[in-house]
Protein backbone atom coordinates (compact mmCIF):
# COMPACT_ATOMS: atom_id res chain seq x y z
CA UNK A 1 0.00 0.00 0.00
CA UNK A 2 1.29 3.51 -0.96
CA UNK A 3 1.50 6.45 1.07
CA UNK A 4 -1.54 8.42 1.23
CA UNK A 5 -1.53 12.65 -0.18
CA UNK A 6 -1.03 15.27 2.34
CA UNK A 7 -3.93 17.62 0.89
CA UNK A 8 -3.94 21.36 1.56
CA UNK A 9 -7.53 22.87 1.42
CA UNK A 10 -7.54 26.84 1.68
CA UNK A 11 -9.57 29.66 1.22
CA UNK A 12 -10.74 33.02 1.19
CA UNK A 13 -12.67 33.92 4.44
CA UNK A 14 -16.25 33.28 3.96
CA UNK A 15 -15.40 30.98 0.67
CA UNK A 16 -17.08 28.03 1.85
CA UNK A 17 -13.53 26.05 2.87
CA UNK A 18 -15.06 24.40 6.03
CA UNK A 19 -18.42 23.14 4.55
CA UNK A 20 -16.26 21.78 1.50
CA UNK A 21 -13.97 19.81 3.88
CA UNK A 22 -16.90 18.61 5.88
CA UNK A 23 -18.59 17.45 2.98
CA UNK A 24 -15.81 15.68 1.42
CA UNK A 25 -15.01 13.97 4.59
CA UNK A 26 -18.66 12.37 4.68
CA UNK A 27 -18.20 11.72 0.81
CA UNK A 28 -14.52 10.21 0.67
CA UNK A 29 -13.35 7.30 2.36
CA UNK A 30 -10.01 7.10 3.52
CA UNK A 31 -9.66 10.87 4.12
CA UNK A 32 -8.88 12.50 7.48
CA UNK A 33 -9.34 15.33 8.97
CA UNK A 34 -5.74 16.77 10.57
CA UNK A 35 -6.80 18.77 13.74
CA UNK A 36 -4.94 22.00 14.15
CA UNK A 37 -2.93 23.39 17.32
CA UNK A 38 -3.33 26.86 18.47
CA UNK A 39 -3.34 29.53 21.25
CA UNK A 40 -6.60 31.08 20.06
CA UNK A 41 -9.58 30.89 22.91
CA UNK A 42 -11.90 28.16 22.33
CA UNK A 43 -15.15 29.30 20.94
CA UNK A 44 -18.61 27.98 21.53
CA UNK A 45 -19.52 24.86 20.10
CA UNK A 46 -16.05 23.98 19.61
CA UNK A 47 -14.22 21.00 21.20
CA UNK A 48 -10.77 20.57 22.41
CA UNK A 49 -9.15 17.31 20.12
CA UNK A 50 -11.94 17.79 17.71
CA UNK A 51 -12.67 21.74 16.14
CA UNK A 52 -8.37 21.91 17.58
CA UNK A 53 -6.09 21.04 20.16
CA UNK A 54 -6.26 24.46 22.56
CA UNK A 55 -2.69 25.15 23.61
CA UNK A 56 -1.12 27.90 25.61
CA UNK A 57 1.13 30.33 24.12
CA UNK A 58 4.00 28.55 26.20
CA UNK A 59 2.93 25.10 25.18
CA UNK A 60 2.33 26.33 21.50
CA UNK A 61 6.53 27.56 21.54
CA UNK A 62 7.26 24.61 22.83
CA UNK A 63 6.62 22.62 19.69
CA UNK A 64 7.94 25.29 17.61
CA UNK A 65 11.25 24.98 19.30
CA UNK A 66 11.17 21.12 19.29
CA UNK A 67 10.16 21.50 15.57
CA UNK A 68 6.77 19.37 15.92
CA UNK A 69 5.62 21.32 13.24
CA UNK A 70 5.00 20.66 9.55
CA UNK A 71 3.85 24.60 9.41
CA UNK A 72 2.74 27.32 11.86
CA UNK A 73 1.19 30.91 11.39
CA UNK A 74 0.22 33.99 13.12
CA UNK A 75 -3.43 35.05 11.69
CA UNK A 76 -5.11 37.30 13.59
CA UNK A 77 -2.76 37.54 16.60
CA UNK A 78 -3.41 33.87 17.17
CA UNK A 79 -1.16 30.99 16.38
CA UNK A 80 -2.19 28.07 14.09
CA UNK A 81 0.24 24.95 13.47
CA UNK A 82 -0.02 21.15 12.40
CA UNK A 83 1.77 18.16 14.09
CA UNK A 84 4.15 16.77 11.51
CA UNK A 85 3.84 13.36 13.29
CA UNK A 86 -0.09 13.53 12.91
CA UNK A 87 -0.25 14.01 9.48
CA UNK A 88 2.50 11.30 8.90
CA UNK A 89 0.54 8.86 10.68
CA UNK A 90 -2.24 9.24 8.54
CA UNK A 91 -0.08 9.42 5.25
CA UNK A 92 1.81 6.12 6.33
CA UNK A 93 -1.50 4.08 6.65
CA UNK A 94 -2.51 4.86 3.29
CA UNK A 95 -4.76 7.46 3.77
CA UNK A 96 -4.94 11.24 2.68
CA UNK A 97 -4.00 13.94 5.46
CA UNK A 98 -6.73 17.11 4.45
CA UNK A 99 -5.42 19.94 6.26
CA UNK A 100 -7.65 22.94 6.56
CA UNK A 101 -5.12 25.88 6.43
CA UNK A 102 -4.49 29.43 4.97
CA UNK A 103 -2.69 30.26 2.23
CA UNK A 104 0.40 30.87 5.14
CA UNK A 105 0.29 27.73 6.55
CA UNK A 106 -0.31 26.44 2.83
CA UNK A 107 2.90 28.21 1.79
CA UNK A 108 4.99 26.31 4.46
CA UNK A 109 3.62 22.97 4.00
CA UNK A 110 4.79 23.24 0.42
CA UNK A 111 8.05 24.46 1.44
CA UNK A 112 8.81 21.66 4.01
CA UNK A 113 7.10 18.31 2.21
CA UNK A 114 6.64 19.28 -1.37
CA UNK A 115 4.71 16.44 -2.41
CA UNK A 116 1.62 18.09 -0.71
CA UNK A 117 -1.37 18.78 -2.96
CA UNK A 118 -2.68 22.20 -2.45
CA UNK A 119 -6.47 23.01 -3.96
CA UNK A 120 -7.74 26.53 -3.64
CA UNK A 121 -11.15 27.51 -3.06
CA UNK A 122 -12.04 30.79 -4.91
CA UNK A 123 -15.21 32.86 -4.52
CA UNK A 124 -17.35 32.92 -7.66
CA UNK A 125 -16.96 36.60 -7.95
CA UNK A 126 -15.90 39.86 -5.67
CA UNK A 127 -19.58 40.93 -5.24
CA UNK A 128 -20.39 37.38 -4.07
CA UNK A 129 -16.95 37.55 -1.46
CA UNK A 130 -17.91 40.71 -0.23
CA UNK A 131 -21.09 39.74 0.71
CA UNK A 132 -19.90 36.87 2.32
CA UNK A 133 -17.10 38.53 4.14
CA UNK A 134 -19.57 41.34 5.28
CA UNK A 135 -22.92 38.91 5.82
CA UNK A 136 -21.13 37.52 8.79
CA UNK A 137 -22.41 40.92 10.56
CA UNK A 138 -19.90 40.39 13.84
CA UNK A 139 -17.74 42.48 12.78
CA UNK A 140 -16.98 46.34 12.72
CA UNK A 141 -16.42 48.61 9.48
CA UNK A 142 -12.39 48.47 10.09
CA UNK A 143 -12.11 44.99 10.61
CA UNK A 144 -14.67 43.83 7.33
CA UNK A 145 -11.78 46.28 5.59
CA UNK A 146 -9.05 44.29 6.83
CA UNK A 147 -10.55 40.84 6.29
CA UNK A 148 -11.18 41.89 2.34
CA UNK A 149 -7.60 43.08 1.52
CA UNK A 150 -6.67 39.55 3.24
CA UNK A 151 -8.61 38.09 1.00
CA UNK A 152 -7.75 39.99 -1.91
CA UNK A 153 -3.95 38.99 -0.88
CA UNK A 154 -4.95 35.61 -0.19
CA UNK A 155 -5.88 34.60 -3.47
CA UNK A 156 -3.31 36.12 -5.29
CA UNK A 157 -1.52 33.95 -3.43
CA UNK A 158 -3.90 31.18 -4.25
CA UNK A 159 -2.57 31.56 -8.06
CA UNK A 160 0.44 29.64 -7.04
CA UNK A 161 -1.71 26.52 -5.77
CA UNK A 162 -1.84 22.79 -7.49
CA UNK A 163 -5.81 23.28 -8.18
CA UNK A 164 -8.02 26.21 -8.03
CA UNK A 165 -11.84 25.60 -7.71
CA UNK A 166 -14.51 27.60 -7.60
CA UNK A 167 -17.26 27.67 -5.43
CA UNK A 168 -20.64 28.81 -7.64
CA UNK A 169 -22.44 25.57 -6.14
CA UNK A 170 -21.40 23.99 -3.19
CA UNK A 171 -22.01 20.46 -4.23
CA UNK A 172 -20.16 20.93 -7.68
CA UNK A 173 -17.16 22.67 -5.93
CA UNK A 174 -17.37 19.33 -3.11
CA UNK A 175 -17.48 17.16 -6.30
CA UNK A 176 -14.35 19.05 -7.99
CA UNK A 177 -12.29 18.72 -5.04
CA UNK A 178 -13.56 14.55 -4.60
CA UNK A 179 -12.11 14.48 -8.49
CA UNK A 180 -8.77 15.48 -7.61
CA UNK A 181 -8.65 13.45 -4.83
CA UNK A 182 -9.84 10.48 -6.23
CA UNK A 183 -7.87 11.28 -9.19
CA UNK A 184 -4.52 11.73 -7.55
CA UNK A 185 -4.93 8.21 -5.94
CA UNK A 186 -4.77 6.88 -9.62
CA UNK A 187 -1.22 8.42 -10.03
CA UNK A 188 2.09 6.05 -10.47
CA UNK A 189 3.38 6.41 -7.11
CA UNK A 190 0.09 5.13 -5.66
CA UNK A 191 -0.91 2.20 -8.18
CA UNK A 192 2.59 0.77 -9.40
CA UNK A 193 2.31 -2.18 -7.32
CA UNK A 194 -0.65 -3.57 -9.31
CA UNK A 195 1.71 -3.79 -12.39
CA UNK A 196 3.74 -5.73 -9.80
CA UNK A 197 1.21 -7.90 -9.07
CA UNK A 198 0.18 -9.02 -12.22
CA UNK A 199 3.69 -9.25 -13.59
CA UNK B 1 -9.79 30.10 -21.75
CA UNK B 2 -6.61 28.17 -20.97
CA UNK B 3 -5.07 25.27 -23.15
CA UNK B 4 -6.32 21.81 -23.15
CA UNK B 5 -4.69 18.70 -22.31
CA UNK B 6 -3.38 16.07 -24.17
CA UNK B 7 -4.05 13.00 -22.39
CA UNK B 8 -2.75 10.21 -23.76
CA UNK B 9 -4.82 6.11 -23.24
CA UNK B 10 -2.30 3.01 -23.00
CA UNK B 11 -3.15 -0.08 -22.47
CA UNK B 12 -1.97 -3.95 -22.96
CA UNK B 13 -4.18 -5.54 -25.73
CA UNK B 14 -7.17 -6.82 -24.22
CA UNK B 15 -7.22 -4.69 -21.33
CA UNK B 16 -10.34 -2.56 -23.05
CA UNK B 17 -8.74 0.44 -23.80
CA UNK B 18 -11.23 1.52 -26.93
CA UNK B 19 -14.05 0.52 -24.60
CA UNK B 20 -12.98 2.87 -22.27
CA UNK B 21 -11.75 5.96 -24.79
CA UNK B 22 -15.78 5.14 -26.34
CA UNK B 23 -17.04 5.81 -22.81
CA UNK B 24 -15.08 8.56 -21.68
CA UNK B 25 -15.71 10.55 -24.88
CA UNK B 26 -19.28 9.93 -24.74
CA UNK B 27 -19.27 11.32 -20.47
CA UNK B 28 -16.76 14.14 -20.65
CA UNK B 29 -17.69 17.00 -23.12
CA UNK B 30 -14.90 18.82 -24.18
CA UNK B 31 -12.98 15.88 -24.89
CA UNK B 32 -11.84 14.67 -28.48
CA UNK B 33 -10.15 11.46 -29.89
CA UNK B 34 -7.19 12.35 -31.90
CA UNK B 35 -7.22 10.41 -35.19
CA UNK B 36 -4.27 8.85 -35.72
CA UNK B 37 -2.35 7.95 -39.26
CA UNK B 38 -1.75 4.37 -40.47
CA UNK B 39 -0.33 2.43 -43.13
CA UNK B 40 -2.37 -0.50 -41.82
CA UNK B 41 -4.96 -2.08 -44.41
CA UNK B 42 -8.65 -1.20 -43.63
CA UNK B 43 -10.61 -3.47 -41.59
CA UNK B 44 -14.29 -4.44 -42.47
CA UNK B 45 -16.06 -1.93 -40.45
CA UNK B 46 -13.70 0.91 -40.64
CA UNK B 47 -13.81 4.42 -41.96
CA UNK B 48 -11.10 6.35 -43.23
CA UNK B 49 -11.11 9.66 -41.46
CA UNK B 50 -12.69 8.49 -38.30
CA UNK B 51 -11.01 5.31 -37.20
CA UNK B 52 -7.62 5.66 -38.80
CA UNK B 53 -6.50 7.94 -42.02
CA UNK B 54 -4.97 5.22 -44.16
CA UNK B 55 -2.17 6.45 -46.21
CA UNK B 56 0.46 4.23 -48.25
CA UNK B 57 4.24 3.95 -46.80
CA UNK B 58 5.15 6.51 -48.88
CA UNK B 59 2.69 9.63 -48.16
CA UNK B 60 3.75 8.14 -44.25
CA UNK B 61 7.31 8.49 -44.94
CA UNK B 62 6.73 12.09 -46.58
CA UNK B 63 4.84 13.06 -42.92
CA UNK B 64 7.80 11.88 -41.16
CA UNK B 65 10.41 13.50 -43.10
CA UNK B 66 8.54 16.63 -42.69
CA UNK B 67 7.98 16.41 -39.27
CA UNK B 68 4.24 16.35 -39.04
CA UNK B 69 3.83 13.88 -36.56
CA UNK B 70 3.85 13.99 -32.63
CA UNK B 71 4.90 10.52 -32.56
CA UNK B 72 4.91 7.41 -34.82
CA UNK B 73 6.26 3.94 -34.34
CA UNK B 74 5.86 0.72 -36.01
CA UNK B 75 3.81 -1.98 -34.16
CA UNK B 76 4.03 -5.08 -35.95
CA UNK B 77 4.75 -4.41 -39.32
CA UNK B 78 2.55 -1.39 -39.75
CA UNK B 79 3.05 2.19 -38.91
CA UNK B 80 0.45 4.56 -36.55
CA UNK B 81 1.22 8.38 -36.10
CA UNK B 82 -0.43 11.09 -34.41
CA UNK B 83 -0.40 14.29 -36.26
CA UNK B 84 1.17 17.58 -34.17
CA UNK B 85 -1.23 20.02 -36.17
CA UNK B 86 -4.56 18.21 -35.78
CA UNK B 87 -3.60 17.91 -31.24
CA UNK B 88 -2.67 21.52 -31.65
CA UNK B 89 -5.37 22.27 -32.80
CA UNK B 90 -7.73 20.43 -30.17
CA UNK B 91 -6.25 22.26 -27.17
CA UNK B 92 -5.52 25.43 -28.63
CA UNK B 93 -9.48 25.69 -28.53
CA UNK B 94 -9.46 24.49 -25.17
CA UNK B 95 -10.33 20.85 -25.27
CA UNK B 96 -8.49 17.89 -24.37
CA UNK B 97 -7.11 15.81 -26.98
CA UNK B 98 -7.42 12.16 -26.36
CA UNK B 99 -4.88 9.78 -27.61
CA UNK B 100 -5.52 6.13 -28.01
CA UNK B 101 -1.79 5.14 -28.76
CA UNK B 102 0.71 1.98 -27.56
CA UNK B 103 3.10 2.68 -24.96
CA UNK B 104 5.85 3.32 -27.83
CA UNK B 105 3.94 6.05 -28.53
CA UNK B 106 3.46 7.47 -25.21
CA UNK B 107 6.84 7.26 -24.89
CA UNK B 108 7.27 9.51 -27.92
CA UNK B 109 4.60 11.96 -26.94
CA UNK B 110 6.24 12.52 -23.53
CA UNK B 111 9.50 13.38 -25.12
CA UNK B 112 8.11 15.87 -27.94
CA UNK B 113 5.35 17.35 -25.59
CA UNK B 114 6.23 16.66 -21.51
CA UNK B 115 2.72 18.29 -20.41
CA UNK B 116 0.87 15.59 -21.69
CA UNK B 117 -0.63 13.15 -19.44
CA UNK B 118 -0.50 9.69 -18.99
CA UNK B 119 -2.74 7.15 -18.18
CA UNK B 120 -2.14 3.77 -18.59
CA UNK B 121 -5.19 1.12 -18.24
CA UNK B 122 -4.43 -2.61 -16.42
CA UNK B 123 -5.86 -5.73 -17.02
CA UNK B 124 -6.51 -6.77 -13.22
CA UNK B 125 -4.65 -9.81 -13.02
CA UNK B 126 -2.64 -11.97 -14.79
CA UNK B 127 -5.21 -14.70 -15.52
CA UNK B 128 -7.09 -11.99 -17.16
CA UNK B 129 -4.59 -10.51 -19.58
CA UNK B 130 -4.16 -13.95 -21.07
CA UNK B 131 -7.92 -14.63 -21.12
CA UNK B 132 -8.33 -11.38 -23.08
CA UNK B 133 -4.96 -11.98 -25.26
CA UNK B 134 -6.29 -15.52 -26.22
CA UNK B 135 -9.89 -15.10 -26.15
CA UNK B 136 -9.81 -13.53 -29.26
CA UNK B 137 -9.36 -17.17 -31.05
CA UNK B 138 -7.97 -15.27 -34.14
CA UNK B 139 -4.30 -15.57 -33.55
CA UNK B 140 -1.69 -18.84 -33.72
CA UNK B 141 0.06 -19.89 -31.03
CA UNK B 142 3.21 -18.34 -31.82
CA UNK B 143 1.20 -15.35 -32.45
CA UNK B 144 -0.69 -15.58 -28.96
CA UNK B 145 3.06 -16.06 -27.17
CA UNK B 146 4.35 -12.65 -28.91
CA UNK B 147 1.61 -10.99 -27.86
CA UNK B 148 1.36 -11.82 -24.22
CA UNK B 149 5.35 -11.29 -24.10
CA UNK B 150 4.18 -8.09 -25.91
CA UNK B 151 1.77 -7.36 -23.25
CA UNK B 152 4.47 -7.77 -20.14
CA UNK B 153 6.68 -5.41 -21.95
CA UNK B 154 4.15 -2.68 -22.65
CA UNK B 155 2.75 -3.13 -18.91
CA UNK B 156 6.19 -2.82 -17.36
CA UNK B 157 6.48 0.73 -19.75
CA UNK B 158 3.20 2.02 -18.62
CA UNK B 159 4.72 1.61 -14.70
CA UNK B 160 6.35 5.05 -16.60
CA UNK B 161 2.80 6.86 -16.79
CA UNK B 162 1.48 9.29 -14.89
CA UNK B 163 -1.86 7.26 -13.90
CA UNK B 164 -2.90 3.93 -13.95
CA UNK B 165 -6.12 2.94 -13.65
CA UNK B 166 -6.75 -0.90 -13.17
CA UNK B 167 -9.93 -2.42 -15.72
CA UNK B 168 -11.67 -4.50 -13.10
CA UNK B 169 -14.68 -3.21 -13.96
CA UNK B 170 -15.64 -0.87 -16.63
CA UNK B 171 -17.86 1.75 -15.40
CA UNK B 172 -15.10 2.09 -12.40
CA UNK B 173 -12.35 2.36 -14.64
CA UNK B 174 -14.43 4.77 -16.76
CA UNK B 175 -14.84 6.81 -13.80
CA UNK B 176 -11.74 6.59 -12.81
CA UNK B 177 -9.99 8.36 -16.45
CA UNK B 178 -13.19 10.54 -16.16
CA UNK B 179 -11.92 12.22 -12.75
CA UNK B 180 -8.10 12.17 -14.07
CA UNK B 181 -9.52 14.32 -17.03
CA UNK B 182 -12.07 16.57 -14.90
CA UNK B 183 -9.67 17.03 -12.25
CA UNK B 184 -6.63 18.34 -14.62
CA UNK B 185 -9.22 21.04 -15.70
CA UNK B 186 -8.78 22.60 -12.39
CA UNK B 187 -5.02 23.07 -12.30
CA UNK B 188 -3.86 26.38 -11.38
CA UNK B 189 -2.44 26.17 -15.37
CA UNK B 190 -6.39 26.09 -16.44
CA UNK B 191 -7.94 28.08 -13.66
CA UNK B 192 -5.25 30.88 -12.69
CA UNK B 193 -7.77 33.50 -14.63
CA UNK B 194 -10.45 32.85 -12.22
CA UNK B 195 -8.43 34.72 -9.54
CA UNK B 196 -7.58 37.35 -12.04
CA UNK B 197 -11.58 38.05 -12.69
CA UNK B 198 -11.95 38.24 -9.18
CA UNK B 199 -8.99 40.70 -8.52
Amino acid sequence: MGRGDIIVLSAPSGSGKTTICRALLARVEGVVLSVSYTTRGKRPGETDGKDYYFVSAGEFDNMVKSKEFLEYACVYGNWYGTSRAAVDAIVASGRDALLEIDVQGGRSVKASAPEAVRIGILPPDRETLKNRLFGRGRDSRDEMERRLEAARQEMAELKMYDYLVVNNDLDTAVRQVEWIVRARRLRRERTANAVDRIL
